[in-house]
């Protein structure tokens, strides 16, 4: 079922088309569940609690950042998966070509906006996965922040459906102590527990 | 299942306690489907949704907004519902003591932060719901169009589900005349072609 748009202005109908577009992340399921663990999460939920996460945590980055920019991060850094699909962080395989996968994405859909946004909200996804920035360090600290918080809250049940260890857990981790070093104190307690109350194989 | 979170300073648990609890806006389901018809959409990616056209459309504000105000508020101006629950727009009963519940669940959800940024977030949401300021205009004017779009997308099938005629999707839409008055002639086209093609009764 697709439903043509009334006809407008073409900056609005491609605005309204990119709109469209990222419904579908709505229906990306990721590797994680609810804190209530009733079901998997989506990457549209997921992207905004990441947001909101930003705009309680901003505190913990070790340098300043632009919050504004923070969140327009955190809200577009996965809607290339709206093609591309959720790669599972532990998946070596389906992470061989992940990036060529979400290049073509980012392509198709950001080019689906008039070309000033396309260019600056693709920056914003490029600057986001090139992790080099303080803002983007920071945004990439909460994105792998999230999932543990979630994976503890559900007693890891996803971790053990995937044969997770710690030692990958604590890899995937890594940028929480560059892009928010206090909340790293807390990544390895929540890991201690986790193992301690076999959540988490060591 | 309640798992307790491992010990930490007191300040850095009360974020946690609240990026917890509104992990419930995932389980809010709205009177909305997703574009695709597949299922109801709920508050949490609903929310992501329409902070990222806050970031697409901020031209159509009459009046220079900041975006990072704009979107806090849309992030947050749903949370209330994890105690309140969604109230149909259209469900008069149900609307007359909204205030009320969504007033509680305001003091027990924000009050779970630390007071600054408790006092902050509130503030934030109350604004919102005023309706007041140039921020909460543009915020509450694409908390409206964005449900349009859906109903206009799925042919309108949760209109004829609820019995919703032109005449109370319009006086709904109301903030979009003085929040986004550019915006406010697409929604008379999406009216008009939606009564055309017998997506909305007349």
């Amino acid at each position: 079922m697709h439903v043509p748009l009334p006809d407008s202005s073409p900056r609005l109908l491609q605005q309204l088309e990119f709109i469209r577009a990222i419904d579908g992340l709505k229906s990306v399921l990721r590797r994680t569940l609810l804190m209530d663990a009733s079901r998997r999460e989506n990457s549209g939920e997921h992207s905004w609690h990441i947001a909101v996460m930003a705009m309680t945590l901003a505190e913990y980055s070790p340098e300043p950042v632009n919050l504004l920019r923070v969140m327009g991060m955190l809200l577009l850094h996965d809607v290339v998966e709206v093609d591309a699909g959720d790669t599972y962080c532990y998946d070596e395989q389906a992470n061989l070509d992940k990036e060529d996968r979400e290049q073509a994405a980012a392509t198709r859909i950001f080019n689906l906006l008039p070309e000033d946004s396309a260019t600056e909200f693709r920056a914003l996804w490029e600057e986001f996965e090139a992790r080099e920035s303080a803002d983007a360090k920071f945004a990439n600290a909460l994105d792998r922040f999230q999932p543990l918080l979630h994976n503890y809250l559900t007693k890891g049940e996803l971790w053990a459906e995937h044969g997770v260890r710690r030692a990958a857990v604590e890899k995937r981790m890594a940028p929480v102590q560059d892009g928010a070093p206090r909340l790293w104190e807390y990544v390895q307690k929540l890991l201690d527990s986790a193992c301690a109350k076999g959540f988490l194989l060591e």
